[in-house]
């Protein structure tokens, strides 16, 4: 089983980072989780299936008519925001890039579950998440942060 | 159907504040909801119930083995945080006392489904969510908010 | 806390059903706990209220603009047919009436958290649930399992 | 995105039919999604694996500890026995091998959302499930639903 990175977020004003994270997560070997929707998490799909990598998206319907085209392995949950918690549950860590109340809501379950969250600034400032100002950082930051809790 | 107002929040630091909250709540015929857990949980129930209040808890479990004693109707979800969900959302607002990151999480939650949030100081500063200085300033903000948004 | 139990089903022809096991268990001292919608739910709640019962509505959806007008507390939970469990997991027993596919899966999510289930005939067949040949039939074999399992 | 394939059950005794039925859907390019565990859903993905094909594992704990070695992709939801409704509305279709009452609510579930659903002899007799007699017969007729709904 491959490394697992949830990329959390929204804006379109972030697509351009969250496809920078996409792909360099892809090309270090990790699969990329994400929400399945659009703006950073079809953004950071795309980055990912360009550099050649696997991707995961959790939707929060009933049917997957709303996934993004670049989600490999698409999960339907049917249980609305609810499907946040999975989203970072099943990362080994977890890269927020931009982001409203509903990417405020990831941040706070993926840490009470103990899962490393590093947030891409600007983002979120929450103590217990890491901040990294570039995507490049964030994903060093990821990949270093799910190798020491040894999940996978 | 009377007004609900939901308590979030944890620390045992927090229990005073968060049994007064739950007495004023009661004192102006609100429905008290909470995780149905300890600590500021406990507190608000306890407070709501001093006072002649009504008191709903949702749990996190899947047994009600848990459930503090001043819990009047007990609601066992069996899906753990993602309850944190339901706490929230059965409120007309949300007050939270104390907490950390599953508070965080349930601001992040009610927030992104539109209900108003209350946070008491010392608490989680999140832009759009109100503050208050005292358990009344606290209440009389949330049942304001209850009010206007009109969900009951 | 009363003994709380779940009224699950569907079916406008099983609602004369629902509304007297509602009334019944009111008359015991039972909170009846339903989905919060129509047909058997809104049956059931409306026999209990007419009794002067308590009523507890579990909604699926994100907004309680669904819930029937006999519902005393509404749990508003956002997660669709997933609060299915949370409707059979919060009654000490559950009684069907009626129902489809969605009672179907109910009883099943309640005999795996080993929830005691009656059926009122005609309904769905299951190994494990106990029949009843009428609504006081019903009630009796929901208390008098919700009295062995001890949950309240 | 290739076709997906729910397969849900339990009981030791059935784990040589769901390893056939894990193999076939391999062999005929259907990713095959399980609950994550052992037993029937173990075997599933092991016969997958065996047969070069992809799986996915949709736990309901918090952590991935309880995955068997034949996921390539886990979902961590973290919400008990909601997370059923996950694995059913995951799948173009569902096969059912075997199982008790947390199958009888997988079945229900599904047929709740419009999911077809075949169920391989013995099982749970449920009016609207098709039923087959050997796991080819299963693998048929799930795939031939799958390309009547059109989900993929």
């Amino acid at each position: 089983m491959a490394i697992q990175v949830s990329v959390v977020g929204s804006g379109v004003e972030h697509e351009a980072n969250a496809e920078e994270v996409g792909r360099l997560l892809a090309e270090r070997g990790a699969t990329v989780v994400t929400g399945g929707l659009g703006e950073v998490m079809a953004a950071a799909a795309r980055g990912a299936k360009n550099a050649g990598g696997t991707t995961i998206g959790i939707l929060p319907s009933e049917t997957r008519d709303a996934v993004n085209e670049w989600i490999d392995h698409v999960v339907v949950t049917g249980i609305g925001h609810a499907r946040n918690l999975a989203v970072v549950a099943s990362g080994d860590a977890v890269i927020a890039v931009g982001g409203r109340y509903g990417t405020l809501a990831e941040i706070g379950l993926a840490l009470t579950l103990g899962r490393p969250v590093v947030v891409l600034e600007p983002g979120w400032e929450v103590e217990g998440a890491q901040r990294a100002r570039t995507p490049s950082e964030a994903v060093e930051f990821a990949l270093a942060a799910a190798r020491q809790t040894g999940l996978t």
